[in-house]
């Protein structure tokens, strides 16, 4: 549906971008860190998602002609843009699997590539990445209270605005079930699933015709919205004597819909009337702002709803709406750097880096992940990366890799998944996590920390920097 | 960038659209209405945003080969999926003017269609208008706290996905001057500005070296960051020593840019070193987590700062992040149709309606608006729409028409007017009201009333389906 190209930035990577080109610095490399620094929702994990679709996008990535007639007009010079003309991402990029569980303050992907390529493309990057770990960690709550019940996106009308396309693939990311957006079906291959409208009902003079019409025309995937007049007195009866029609024409209907009022209650209240016509088979489903907190009360609650339709609160990662990624740079021309910040949990990680998640022999994440350098032996000892007299032994444990390389040469090196089997490797990765780590409230800290070499060679460059 | 295809919806309109075909009702009509319920932010008022690009994009719209390739996938029937293929929106649009200051509860735009038409293009349409209204509204606001200072958008980064690039447009309508969003800049013809990153700076051995390139690099807008070590005692320091050293080169620093700290104290001592080296004109800009309040509060402090490049805030639409508006049916098939609901102030409005500005004779909004029937006369009292025993008399009042034939057989009617245009009837739209309705704390409520004839029209239906 959309192609991204290279004027998907901000003005200033092609400001920058220019002065390095003129300067003679084009070939200078350049090695920048993504990661974020607080989950959302006040959670205590974010799920990582987007990877796919920014290969995809790197792959491709050009100035197109009508670009760079534009860029003429804004005061660049012919030579750098005789230069973007034959611009293409040739760098290396190092990243955690998308779907994996990530931890505020350590590197998720590590970008290496020229100082004008890496910077020209940080925006597109920081875009949808931030974007889809929002989402997909949205949904992923969702699922986590749902247990085995259905998971629908139903958000695309309040998204903001083609947000909306993405948000949808996040969702099947982080554990949903299908989505209302066709085009986001038919483009990431997601089950697409819908019911009817109440202005459907009010096109009737009355509920039972326009609920029979339905089931002639859709009787594969027949759900019936019970409350555009009054669910249990009109739309559930009138719901039963349809599904009475379809079993004798040996057709079943699917769910009812309700869309307003108590909705635990009236699931209670409508599961007793379909359970008493026989129609154990035909479920329920709910929708009408719903988020974790309310599908958990409503099961709390025991009401007996089968499927759950989500919409804006899913689809904008309400409440936050934003993950607080950034790019920070590591490296720069054979030689570490640092961003200096009067608060020390500001102040960033030098260097090529790898993380690896600290396990027991069991394969159960301990509940720690450790950053050292790219190359040096897996370390034995952790260190806070603030409090100085904070460490611990980790020789005993295994340590698992989590920074592959993804992208060489600007061409992806991995085996494109199918979101189906993204999502899986996800549930995967949440499930050796233990619960403290993902309840709502106050969830436990998940602790990184860093290596002894990474420490010194930090805390060697913040003492250089003082001087 | 982006085509939208009819795909671009939710499946249950297709799920509906083919009951219609079979039932041999793809000819009737139905009028929507587009409304919201409540203006965000907690806010008086809402600046309608989006129009041109809905006009746009339902002119071109159409299932493409693919896409009905999918849809035979997913048991849809042969003879409806021909019927899609020459499918195209040849209906009617009314609707307020882009850019105008709107209300709850009240249409500000009406569909009028064959039904299956209306209900294809409903999911496009409220994306559209629902995201760029929220995010006008959120530049609006930051417009009216900033006065004539520069208002930048810096936030494509942290946008959701690609709704990055219509938020660019949408700050446009609601009073920014400009965005780092290149894309958005050349599409919509929007000034782009920039500055530069720290790891710009970062990638020197030393700041000035940094300032230095830079500024022979993009000696015309040359705004220079000093925050990336120390603001007062290095970077404003050395941003004046370029500034010098551009003067003798007969060329002038733009701007500096803070970006971390205490926005108003280093405006304030910054400035006091710029204006004591006799550079007065150089400007300052402030980033960093802004939104109208931060805006306002700084300015309070006194704050000499000229120009705020504001991110995720503005572009997220923080902290509604969605606007709720829906579309109703109002009429179909020659009849007037009613959503019935257990909340008096969720009972829809029947009919086809116009919808009046209220304005004293110099022409300023008394601060109510009213609905009417269509083709009824200019109402000579408004009625409370919930409450029985108020009204006013409003014959001695101006009554400005706001619904206005926008579309007719699929194709716009109106004359595209740049964004700057646009803004700028916003700002008198918004200029005619009272400062009462547009405060940020408990804002007076703008009131919505109904005609005696839709009252009425309403009051009939509401007994008629009592019975």
């Amino acid at each position: 549906m959309l192609n991204y190209t290279a004027t998907y930035t901000d003005l200033y990577q092609l400001s920058m971008a220019q002065v390095y080109f003129k300067q003679g610095r084009k070939n200078q490399t350049a090695v920048f860190d993504y990661f974020f620094r607080k989950n959302p929702f006040e959670g205590g994990y974010t799920v990582f998602s987007g990877l796919q679709d920014l290969l995809a996008a790197l792959e491709d990535l050009k100035f197109t002609e009508e670009e760079l007639e534009y860029l003429k007009t804004q005061d660049f010079d012919e030579d750098f843009l005789a230069y973007l003309k034959d611009f293409r991402f040739k760098g290396k990029i190092y990243s955690v699997k998308e779907g994996d569980v990530v931890f505020p303050t350590r590197p998720v992907l590590q970008v290496e590539a020229g100082i004008i390529e890496a910077q020209i493309i940080e925006t597109l990057l920081l875009n949808i990445l931030n974007f889809q770990s929002l989402i997909a960690t949205k949904a992923s709550r969702m699922r986590m209270v749902a247990g085995e019940r259905s998971l629908l996106d139903f958000g695309l009308r309040r998204a903001q605005s083609t947000g909306g396309y993405y948000a949808s693939r996040a969702a099947i990311v982080g554990g949903f079930n299908g989505t209302s957006n066709v085009m986001a079906g038919k483009d990431f291959d997601i089950p697409i699933s819908g019911t009817m409208a109440h202005s459907f009902i009010q096109s009737y003079d009355n509920e039972l015709t326009a609920f029979r019409d339905f089931a002639q025309g859709r009787p594969k995937d027949c759900v019936l919205l019970v409350d555009t007049y009054d669910t249990l007195k009109s739309g559930v009866p009138n719901a039963i004597s349809v599904a009475k029609e379809m079993e004798e024409k040996r057709e079943k209907l699917l769910a009812i819909r309700l869309d307003s009022g108590d909705l635990a209650y009236l699931a209670r209240e409508s599961r007793k009337l379909l359970d008493k016509a026989g129609l154990e088979y035909v479920k329920i489903a709910a929708s009408n702002q719903l988020d974790e907190h309310v599908i958990k009360s409503l099961l709390e609650q025991g009401a007996p709803i089968d499927v759950f339709g989500v919409g804006t609160n899913l689809v904008i990662g309400k409440a936050d709406a934003a993950l607080d990624g950034v790019y920070k740079l590591s490296f720069f021309n054979e030689n570490p750097r640092i961003k200096i910040s009067e608060s020390i949990i500001k102040i960033t990680l030098p260097h090529k880096k790898q993380v690896y998640r600290v396990k027991d022999t069991n394969g159960h994440a301990i509940g720690a992940d450790v950053v050292s350098l790219r190359d040096e032996e897996k370390p034995e000892h952790m260190f806070h990366p603030f409090e100085p007299f904070k460490s611990m032994e980790i020789s005993e444990f295994k340590l698992e890799p989590l920074l592959k390389p993804v992208m060489e040469n600007g061409k992806s090196l991995i085996q494109k998944r199918s979101l189906t089997e993204i999502a899986k490797f996800s549930k995967k990765r949440l499930a050796e996590m233990s619960s403290e780590y993902k309840r709502f409230n106050n969830p436990h800290i998940y602790k990184v920390g860093i290596s002894k070499n990474l420490k010194e060679e930090r805390d060697r460059l913040i003492s250089a920097f003082k001087k």
